[in-house]
């Protein structure tokens, strides 16, 4: 591993769109970052020729290893961890051997999550691993955790989420130095919630190093109520799922709406570039990404349907937060 | 109480946008239907004005209770239970001695909840009310509770909302026959979820009145993968709240984008009546009006910003809720 480089290992094969996403995405994250390398894992037969066509990939700046095995969609966990050779495991695998410094894959989440955990480990001192992503809110996006990985959390893990949510953020940004860690909640007031709500409010209100200011609704996160929103993997996976959901029905309900009027179809050719601006601002696609943080190593999950643009940012994340070397500042702020 | 008429209680006072939206919702409901009766509770000055401009309100189709205390926003389920002359007290108690078949209110959620569950109480036999409403799907609705009346639930307290629910549906369409219910969980798979969510599973899949599916996920009930989604008040309204939240983030996104493009404002004048059709298919507005299953009575809780025509729906609600008496429905079936 070269220290001046960046070197991001990427599962070519996971996904649905893989491994032309996969191997565009990282042709447009080389067009614009000259110190990064990248090592793809996959069919060679079907990665190298995506490859040779594309414009900022060259034999300086990737590697290339050929396995014929991955991890499908369909792949119980337990299934996963048998192929020993799947293009996800290895790619896993060179960031433990300090081949790459964080790894991406689209592919199988469940997969990913449990062989990260087995293969990385957790960092010392850390109860549980956390999934962290970016919800888009009116002043860019908000950290949310625990997205997934702990059905249960007690108090403890919980502040950790919320430590390491804030090394996350100052990673990718110095000038963040005090974030707003929020919890969440059915309501503001304080005799809101269930008990680990209420005992874990008052662990965090005592500890020093973070910046805890109480609860917060779901629906206040897109206000930019809080930088870092801090929450069990059950309340966090019905939160994601929620968005998600509402999001895809409203947007297929729209276009639909477009597809059966003439009139709409007119009135939205006026509307692309407006559109495209708007796609921007609140797009999922440029927070694509949810890294499982406390792990000792980077692993980037991106969304299983990403396109090139958006595997693009997921590759993004997982460099700006190799650079701003989040593992140790996750260790030294526990 | 006549036998040929619907009779149903209208807290004048509560609601951002009371009384206009109550008396106004009123008569949009009185000029379709001829057999409703309304008693409006609120400030004599301000209300009959306004009734008295409406077109379809008539000495034979209401009555007007003066009362010049009313629940505010900001009261505390405890000072709001000290008002004991405010409208929506009133209006409630109206339910309790039988002067009318159920009340509407789009005042402070918390005290019309506790007033409720106060003065008509639980049904025999009901471990916990609980806050029911329809969500927008695909096809329609699907029937979500408890959205947060209980922070904590157990499996009784789950099948019992299950049950009201299908009571529910079936009191506002007899066709309605076996409503598919389906549990709140973060996967599809047996194995997904805590200890609650798994007990509460096994539970109804032994329970023949009912139509019990497994899981759902959040994001699959715009596909209308139930009729009724059960789970507990926390979750529950972390949905909801996360649904709300999603909605109005990227209305105002795309109102923002509409605002600053002149492009943008020429193209939505095409989508104007393609966007109403929209609107009408899937604004939430269609189906305000959440209710407190398994009380001894009709408490409906219209959103606090429901302009007329959102407080008309909720109006209806509250008349077809009575006409098919749900409930006696929800008395037989637990």
């Amino acid at each position: 591993m070269q220290n001046e480089n960046i070197v991001i290992s990427l599962d070519a094969m996971g996904g649905d769109n893989a491994p032309h996403s996969v191997v565009h995405g990282a042709n447009l994250v080389a067009k614009e970052i000259p110190d990064i390398k990248f090592i793809f894992f996959g069919n060679e037969d079907k990665v190298k020729p995506l490859i040779l066509k594309s414009k900022f990939l060259n034999k300086n700046n990737y590697t290339l290893v050929d396995t014929k095995e991955y991890v499908e969609n369909s792949d119980k966990p337990a299934e996963a961890i048998r192929k020993k050779t799947s293009s996800m495991r290895l790619a896993i695998n060179s960031v433990k051997e300090k081949k790459a410094h964080a790894c991406v894959s689209s592919g199988n989440t469940g997969a990913l999550m449990v062989l990260s955990k087995l293969i990385l480990k957790a960092l010392d001192g850390v109860h549980r691993p956390a999934i962290a992503t970016v919800i888009p809110t009116v002043k860019s996006g908000c950290l949310c955790l625990d997205l997934g990985a702990n059905v249960t959390c007690d108090e403890e893990s919980l502040l950790q989420f919320a430590i390491m949510g804030g090394a996350y953020l100052t990673s990718l940004d110095e000038n963040i130095k005090k974030p707003v860690v929020k919890l969440l909640n059915i309501g503001s007031e304080e005799l809101k919630g269930n008990e680990l709500i209420k005992n874990t409010s008052n662990l965090m209100a005592q500890t020093e190093s973070i910046n805890y200011q109480g609860y917060v609704e779901p629906d206040q996160i897109f206000d930019h109520a809080a930088d870092i929103v801090v929450t069990d993997g059950f309340t966090g996976n019905i939160f994601l799922k929620s968005i998600e959901g509402t999001a895809k029905f409203l947007t297929n309900s729209f276009k639909k709406t477009i597809k059966q009027s003439l009139l709409a179809k007119i009135g939205i050719i006026f509307m692309i570039v407006p559109g495209l601006k708007l796609k921007k601002t609140i797009d999922p696609k440029v927070h694509n990404g949810a890294i499982l943080l406390g792990l000792n190593g980077i692993s980037v999950k991106s969304h299983g349907s990403a396109n090139a643009s958006s595997f693009y940012y997921a590759i993004l994340k997982a460099y700006r937060l190799a650079k701003g070397d989040v593992i140790n500042k996750i260790k030294t702020s526990l």
